[in-house]
């Protein structure tokens, strides 16, 4: 009998690590916001790379993994970079078809993409640290939602977490099927897509359906 | 002569230990603020321990504490966990009646408990840690504030830090009492209380009397 | 032939450590925050500590030195608090004189000077931490916006890194400039002063000029 679980390595697209996936649509989601903000191009790097890496950031000064992962090897803020890049170079109009109005809402949905990534990465490196069930689902949860936090805050914007659609609760429910399959024993890239199905799945049905929970009205 | 100070285990309570009751505290505060801006279940579950154990973390992180206190023994995020479900289940107009208007500004008193004990407890780590005297002071007081920065921030709201009520003086007091105490080789337990019973004097004060230090005029 | 790189020790100032002058300027930008927000002396201390040893806190946390560098020494958190006791004594008038209208822009040139400091300084303790170049630069224009980022989210304004002035560019190009000297085996302080120069020169004319790069239009 295995005492010792290995560590999940979510590798859900062959070459493409889902961390650097994970990355690039954050980064994507960080760059639609300087666009909407009016930014020039080191603005727009810096808001891509601040989405693209933050959860991962927090994750690992968490965990006490020293230096944090894109210090050691910076590949992820390259394609951070180039993300931004390349969203600039497109131009105010065709950013603007498929980012706004009834046409498509591309920032939410890279949004949600990153969100479901991130949230079974963060409980994965935290399961693979030997942490409690808890506190992966925490750092899985929190991590998720960080990345979108930091972009939101440093735009001026109201926070994604805070409206009312369905968002926290995805990342949550990702990371807790994660840790509830894996304590079956289960295969851990399983866990891992299972976990990521489910946070994108009730995210989507949030933004498609306009899903929510039950909340208290606002008060101020 | 004792050449090292023991560390001050600040234990009030005899079961449940200071931190414990400064987290849930403060997860109250967080559940509070997640209350007024209309939030579902995990909007409270986020911001109650984001509030809870945001400032431990920060004082973790700044001493290189490694992982940060959650991570290794959950217990106080689950702590936040039960805050937040308690304060949803309890519905708006329960919520409503002890928060808002003139019969109770609850919301004001969880954040100065909090405080007072936080101040007391980051300091007292930082003294065991053996960092020098002023560093003692400044990460008890930067540790106490930083949940209710954090927690405005995420919220949208004017950090309670920013008014003119005596609020960053109650913290740095609480410190600088406990920091003088222990160089005269009180108790440590006496120390902490001490320190404790200044911040949240100080705070309740300018809380009733609407007490606040000279200050500039704004310009903004 | 060298294989290893000694620290860059960019000492411009003789008995005042480059650092110690970028805490003092932030610093001092913190503090006319304080007093533009119409704070008491201990939301002056506060603002002008967390403004001044925020950047070099992130850095010292992201390259995983534990602790960070003025929990150990707390000198500089020292030079925070005289420089918030001096402004707060100077009072409304004095302040308002050289902060405001059209006499003077000091904050704005405190910040530059410290956003040109940080950068090379940044950049220094990464390349002596034997990080790649990349993330050397990233770490260098991370750390020299933070403190002005938290600053301005502290005070709730919109943080200068958003402004469409030259700005993230200023502190990217004195890390880069210094990175690519070091590159060539030029002598460390020639590669700290020429990144210092670069970026300040930069900042200073988009604030003299009103420079900036083409950007997108604003659509929030």
């Amino acid at each position: 009998p295995t005492t010792h679980l290995p560590p999940p390595s979510v590798n859900l697209l062959g070459p493409l690590s889902a961390e650097t996936v994970g990355v690039a649509v954050f980064a994507l989601s960080g760059a639609l916001v300087a666009a909407r903000k009016g930014m020039d191009p080191f603005g727009f790097a810096l808001l891509a790379a601040v989405t693209g890496v933050g959860g991962g950031t927090l994750r690992d000064l968490l965990l006490g993994t020293r230096p944090v992962f894109w210090v050691g090897d910076p590949s992820d803020v390259i394609v951070c970079l180039v993300v931004a890049g390349v969203i600039f170079c497109l131009g105010p109009r065709r950013v603007g078809i498929f980012d706004g109005g009834k046409r498509g809402r591309a920032l939410l949905w890279a949004d949600a993409l990153g969100l479901a990534l991130f949230a079974v990465i963060g409980t994965g490196k935290a399961l693979a640290a030997g942490v409690p069930a808890i506190s992966a689902i925490a750092l899985g949860t929190v991590t998720a939602t960080f990345g979108g936090i930091i972009r939101d805050m440093l735009a001026g914007t109201t926070p994604l977490v805070l409206r009312q659609e369905i968002y926290v609760t995805a990342a949550a429910l990702g990371a807790g099927v994660m840790v509830g399959l894996q304590a079956f024993r289960l295969d851990p890239v399983t866990c891992g897509v299972a976990g990521f199905a489910a946070a994108f799945a009730l995210r989507a049905l949030a933004l498609l359906r306009g899903w929510s929970l039950p909340a208290f009205p606002r008060r101020d």
